[in-house]
């Protein structure tokens, strides 16, 4: 694997070469990490890379990786810049005949990602997603309870994301990572929706195996100076009838990472919350509540456990779920590239198909909140 | 002390008989307690009340006791009847001396409320309506430190009641609950939001110290057959320009009694959840969370302590909230017998003001569902 | 009811009065309420009592009742004074007819355990005892459980009784309840295990339906100049077979008052947590946990809802618990007068049986800390 | 680095080889995965090793390693065997020039122990032993807190280790982990004590910074035809005059792997579980409870941030706490072959000495239960 992006200052870049790594199962072997050419090599070194493949840019890579011998060449390119680089190299690897894995939100606006759909068709090359949080295995587990029918005909869903850390203007003092997101030109034209209004988009969309239809979007932004939003507040409705609330939030100060999501039909609910990951409250109408638990007891879909690591009680977290991604990508390259066809019941992970949806939800969040908060079909 | 209404088949009369009684304060005297005057008696003779203070009709009530000397009779009538039940005996109550603490919602429309603010008015009588959740002692800190600025200037507010109870059509099988909850001739406009929804709409504005000025409200009746809503999402705007959502639902299948609260200022956040309810998070910016509770250390408010009866860790709950309410509303009662003044900040309870407040967000919210779920000026 | 001890100053006694309170089924209508006259006076006339019935001592309470009518005299006499004050009026209470209800641990030592329980026998009245904790309906649906074998045959319980309000001298300082407690005067040979230890036991052999038969009891005293235990760790061993820990503590610092119980047997676990005091775990080996709640969905036993007074969701607490022993006391006090039969399954409460197996727990406990903590049969 | 022990059907070797692999600062070169030759080429190729550094044995493979170039060969010996298979390539390793890191206990007895130390001794090499759960961030920040006494003079300490998995005889049917835990020729004295009380011995001094210098041990076997423990309960005493209950179990009915501790001092408390590992409650005296979160605000350690790769609310889990041991071994390694020096106190591990503390606890407790649970020295 060759990966853009994610310098040994990054964030993110951390925790994709971590969730690769975890299985043993991928190998990074070049690198483009950063546009300052000393960044990139200082980050070849501490990852003991061979110098020689941390390349000034990603298109030197792509160039230089498709001119090794297919032993030795890298076979995934793994993408974790800003949101505004993401389209470039994702087509140039495509084109060039390495699959890719991509940070989300999938591109810089809705119409690249529609562009890019077609470049992955066109390649016949796999591309991967990597929203974490369907990396869960018991949010799998959560999936498949509604799918086959367990909570009965969905009737409302609830989805949140709060995070606190943009409760003041740290942009303006230096935080990289709040930098480029509150900035329209690197984070395109939403930066909470954008950033995890999606995650939560998609977590509904996955949980209740449902599209979303219509929405209403209040959005703000509360901090004085910000250019784009930092709150927002979503009414929902689903193809089947099914209502519910999305709200997601960076300035719900002292929150952390907070992402959760309940679900209730007709004939029962679902809860669950990322802090808590391995717990999966199953709530049957009139019946006690069951505690559905990672590596636990009880469970009846086959990805869960397929998708855990540990027995019951040793808890994982958020990088085995961007494993989860990650491996199962992986898996699905190795089958492809040796001719065999791939379990995406089992070892799923989110594609191009999650990325439009996404796009197209900033995009109509965005639209609803200027229009004074209306509601826009979906 | 004389009850309308709550005769031993009917779940809030008993609590509202625990919640006088707990504190000593109050005894009950006399009781019209069902349109069925067997089961009036029958109440009284379980009660250990006179048989002849078991009256037929409220209206006798009122009369009778009206002409026993001041010594013997009852102070104040308690309303515990449905919706459309409320209106009249407050009133007649009002006019002829007695104070009067009656169930929420306070009356069957908006119309009725603003005309019984101008009876009591007139009165110079007391009003208590038991919008139980204020009760609690943890809600009345977190309402102090959001009014003394602890969380700066506030910019969200989450509140949700969600209840599973109708999530099947249990009023036609004989739920006397259900049944008149369900029913537009007794219950009014609104099912979800008139019951529940006006205690989350109550909650948010007690504890922000703020009026929601407009509402956006998608309310579904999910059902089939009842006529009116069994759940609610609704988008919030507060004066100073906070925002919010509220949601309330009775078909949240597998939930209890699940109302809680986050609000979100500049500097920190508060967490309160009623089934947990001697707990109150305080998450200040860049600080660890705090766990305040009942009784317990490093409370700010007077109110908080004031409304207590154990130490820490022995859990108070819903009834002791609710005796809260009857013991601060007697306090009061005493005080203007005794011509002295009451400490409304430190033993409040819930007026006709907040009464108001409620039947209009129940109004506005239909007003703003039935027309597609717009944006509604309150 | 007539009250001995329960000033208004002390903690105790307003605790029982609000429990006795709480259903309405009994009325406090006489006390001698302190040693000292004026503050029996003081506290009568808080509690809107005839001040004739204020009586200076409970020997004159219990003559001067005696001698009034059966229809106007208190049939029962709460003792809630400190342990060395409990023996005395309740031996005279019983000897003339009076039913008796006492705070625990029941008397000063062993030995009046006995002879009361003698004095008891004989008068062929009643008598209870306030161990709180088995008053939860979740408890009392642990003991169901087991009793018939849910969780086969027992094997290992852990009971905790952590409080952490004694980790420095206040008594010292001039906290009533710290100085009574640590007065070998009054509170006997025993501090923590007389005050908490007893509770401990006597949960853990109300829910393992079973008798502890040996111990091993380290004891300390580790605030200096204290003169008795302020924290126990105790191995226990029961008549099946089965192993325990129990351990209480005074010194536990930042803990409230957080009690709560394990038990394990060949096919699943139960535990409980007063300071979350409506919900029980139900562990079923290989099966999901369920969580069943007071008031809620899957409950085996009569007597959990029977002494439930709120709908699932709307927290009962501490005073609730403490009110199910007086309600439960009352109904057998009438059905005794009655000469009825009382269901002591459903209606269950703490007795003379259960204070002398607290009484042994304290001296066994104390017998073989002081030996060295070496095992003692109990 | 080379592996012996872990083949493909084993659960702790892939735990090892994810550890590992984490954070990409270690290499898996070779391996000696299984008493069976098929089975270690297997395991081999699915990790995709060069085979012919598929070793039969482990002498094979310290012997053939040992004459490869050193830029080449493996510089560490992971092993994950059963605990009789510990100490013999413990020491050739050693003998060899290579470091080691081992699972615990250490080996199979307290003599081995002993041994195994002068042998490291004698090396100048590392030895790192896997105790993982000292691997969790927040409990670096507990004995942190504890160490710079901010809870004052430690007072009691009660640490838990319940799992079920063992509550049914499934040794005899075919249960791999089930079978040499609870065989005394391969797991020694004791299977519980040995297989978690260690871990629960190591939490306790771990945290208290303090040795446990006296304990009564009353150890069970609650599964007929079990030939070792199953269940312990355990009193401590410590050095500095504090007490405590150490207990672990195998046959908690439902639970999965609830390791959990909480220490008190004169000031002050502090709470940790496993199985929401990434909490870490810290109670003072007379203040509210304090949440201290893995990756959060307000902590004072510099091990704890050291030890986290995610910010807050991005759950960690057991595997990071695994590579945290790896990881921090691999930097000690690195340090010695480099001749720099380690910092202990940030990256700590731990090593021999925690071993044989580990091998005494287990062999002191065997001997104070065979003695009837006595209090025995240690």
């Amino acid at each position: 694997m060759g990966m853009v992006g994610g310098s040994i200052d990054a964030f993110i870049g951390a925790v994709h070469r971590i969730a690769a790594n975890i299985d043993g199962q991928i190998e990074l072997v070049c690198g483009s990490f950063s546009s300052n050419p000393e960044k990139t090599k200082e980050t070849a070194q501490a990852l003991f890379l061979n110098p020689q493949r941390a390349y000034s840019t990603f298109q030197e890579m792509i160039e230089m990786e498709a001119k090794l011998p297919e032993s030795e060449r890298m076979h995934v390119v793994s993408i974790v810049t800003p949101n505004n680089l993401h389209f470039e190299p994702a087509k140039m690897a495509l084109e060039n005949g390495f699959h890719v894995i991509c940070d989300k939100p999938v591109t810089f606006s809705l119409g690249e990602a529609i562009e890019l759909e077609k470049v992955i068709s066109k390649s016949g090359l796999l591309f991967g997603l990597t929203h974490t949080y369907t990396g869960y295995p018991m949010l799998k587990e959560a999936r498949y309870l509604v799918k086959v029918g367990k909570l009965g005909k969905i009737r409302k869903v609830v989805v949140e994301y709060p995070q606190g850390w943009l409760s003041a203007p740290i942009e303006t003092s230096g935080n990289k990572q709040a930098d480029w997101r509150t900035d329209p030109k690197r984070a395109g034209i939403s930066c909470c929706m954008g950033d995890i209004g999606t995650h939560a988009e998609n977590l509904a969309e996955y949980i209740s195996c449902l599209h979303i239809t219509e929405i209403c979007a209040d959005l703000s932004t509360f901090v004085p100076g910000r250019q784009l939003d930092d709150d927002g507040n979503v009414l929902i409705r689903f193809e089947n009838g099914a209502k519910g609330v999305l709200h997601a939030s960076q300035i719900c100060a002292g929150e952390e990472n907070n992402i959760n999501i309940r679900i209730y039909g007709e004939k029962g609910g679902l809860e669950w919350k990322q802090q808590d990951n391995n717990t999966l409250l199953l709530k049957m109408l009139d019946k006690p509540v069951q505690i559905l638990r990672t590596g636990g007891n009880g469970l009846s879909s086959k990805a869960a456990p397929a998708n855990t690591r540990t027995p019951a009680g040793h808890p994982e977290g958020y990088l085995e779920a961007f494993a989860n991604i990650y491996k199962n990508f992986a898996m699905a390259v190795r089958a492809n590239i040796q001719g065999k066809t791939h379990d995406y019941e089992t070892y799923d992970f989110p594609t191009i198909k999650e990325g439009i949806r996404g796009m197209l939800f900033v995009e109509k969040a965005v639209e609803s909140a200027q229009k004074g908060a209306v509601w826009v079909k979906m």
